[in-house]
């Protein structure tokens, strides 16, 4: 549906043609494209015995990120981010890139041309590749729709609903660093006196986050975990999500919790528990995901060749156990979902 | 991205829960489907010895539609037929649907529940099954993203850069059809006295597209075309994309373009050529191809059995030759592309 009813405002046309521009030159496309950017659709071609996957995230300026505390580098990377951080909580290989984008009379081209950097830094380590997209005015916001799909070999991919009792539930990675780091962006606690060090780190970790490709792909491969999920919305929420599709419950020990200097430090300093930033979380785009004991040694070794940490947090339980987390003092509790509840696929 | 900087409306997060439910609920999913909504990507089997297409929309609210002349479940079908007949231009089978849609303050369930409608009454004659989707607040207006998936045998896609002189070029349906239709929604000129018979038809062809996915298939399937594209931006234009991408010229003969009885009372009332009209046009969602003359006759005879007309308009030439248009008085003038360029795919 191209045609408008209402123009869009001349500055906008003009952006169109950049941004067409910038499709040509990111859309440089090699192995498994037939066609990519330029015709009706994208053709792609599926390697015999593997399973397409595909996610959609949307981004909304004023909603999901301010250009006063993100560059648009920032939100095109975050924005492919999460997409990729989808495909590798399905243990997938992630292979094509689809960009919508709405630009309001505010957006100019340096400006869209940081998104598109942004977008491209993220995808170039994994060798996802730009193959179409739709541009659009907007009367004022910046709208973003990414799509990403890939592959996984069949009957390997990673779902929310596998975990039985009895499995240990491991996260990579730390927790609740982009938490703090939005809390840094948004506004700098007077009373926090952290480094510039602490911050930088933790802000890093909110605005790039690293999707664990590659952690995922292995698990899925070979076969290693029962069920998978991406921490978007925080531990406390997608542990609730992926014992819901299990039909189990979970017990999870606080202190098994796993955090990085820089968020002791800066819990410290709040005066609050590190635990509780990293239960709360959000955006960490760290996979959770459980394996059945008898896999357990496989996956300390895995621990030990990864570029990331792997921790055991806890066990998967009977549903009528329900989910509990374990204190500091050894007492189990009931597990409050304290998580932005948001809809996602 | 699901955790927001600036929390979104509490209106919104209600009207998100009631999105997650219509997902559910339009989203129960069979053949093809490993995994619909509800894991962190949606899982999808291809056939062997297809290949996947690909292809996404963006609907803006006060760009491509405004509420006042369309109903949310007009926008809904026609962001969904858009896709529709881009799979249909590839000679593809749509198959697997993921909606994104931002909702503003001002909009609410019935007025969502009717955009589902919408896109689901396009969808469900293709038996294309929703498999996922994000959902956002907005600050002020409605986005809607749509990203529809499909196969094609391998080989088989109907591209745009297969046309070679001497091919015959065709049109699917009628021409024209949808640009009177927007101009009749939008402001009924008072000198049109046309019947309510011919504004309504104009108004759906508009509103409601039918994309040409079974001519496509065929002609992918049996091979008759050398080249496809689907009419969105126009003939005017979309002719021209054809003729770049294929590196040749084309002459059209401005009178088989084929015209509904509809279009030419409008033309009529208004003074103008129904032909200028056709040319122009935009958002008529038909198929233009080009088809080697030995298969000539194929095509007479699929045009036979087809539910809409199969006109052929002109023949490519060589790229030396230009792109021209044979007027009714039989002289050759050089092609003008009056449509509305935008940028897609």
């Amino acid at each position: 549906m191209r045609r408008s009813s209402t123009v869009p405002h001349p500055h906008t046309i003009q952006e169109f043609a950049f941004i067409e521009g910038l499709h040509r030159r990111f859309g440089k496309t090699g192995r498994g494209v037939v066609l990519g950017i330029g015709d009706d659709a994208a053709l792609l071609r599926v390697s015999p015995g593997e399973d397409f996957v595909a996610t959609t995230d949307l981004l909304v300026e004023g909603v999901h990120f301010t250009l006063t505390t993100a560059s648009y580098e920032d939100v095109g990377y975050k924005a492919a981010a999460a997409n990729i951080s989808d495909i590798a909580a399905m243990g997938g290989r992630p292979q094509y890139l689809l960009v919508s984008i709405a630009i309001g009379p505010a957006h100019g081209r340096s400006q869209l041309h940081g998104l598109y950097r942004g977008i491209m830094t993220a995808c170039r380590p994994h060798g996802i590749q730009l193959v179409g997209g739709d541009t659009s005015a907007s009367r004022r916001d910046l709208f973003l729709n990414v799509t990403l799909t890939g592959s996984v070999a069949r009957g390997k991919a990673l779902r929310r609903d596998g975990a039985r009792p009895g499995d240990l539930v491991y996260v990579t990675g730390t927790l609740g660093d982009s938490l703090a780091g939005l809390c840094l962006l948004a506004k700098r606690p007077p009373r926090l006196r952290g480094g510039p060090q602490m911050v930088s780190s933790l802000i890093a970790r909110h605005l790039r986050p690293s999707p664990r490709v590659e952690i995922g792909r292995v698990l899925s491969t070979r076969g290693l975990a029962t069920a998978g999920i991406d921490l978007s919305d925080g531990l406390s929420g997608d542990l609730v999500h992926l014992c819901r599709q299990s039909r189990v419950g979970a017990e999870i020990d606080i202190e098994a919790l796993p955090v990085s200097a820089a968020l002791e430090t800066y819990a410290q300093r709040l005066g609050a528990d590190p635990a509780d930033l990293a239960r709360q979380g959000g955006e960490d785009y760290e996979l959770l995901f459980t394996v059945t004991p008898r896999n357990a040694a496989r996956i300390s070794s895995l621990a030990r060749a990864a570029t990331c940490r792997i921790t055991r947090i806890g066990v998967i339980q009977p549903k009528s156990a329900g989910m509990r987390v374990r204190d500091r003092a050894g007492r189990l509790r009931p597990w409050k979902n304290v998580s932005y509840e948001h809809f996602k696929n």
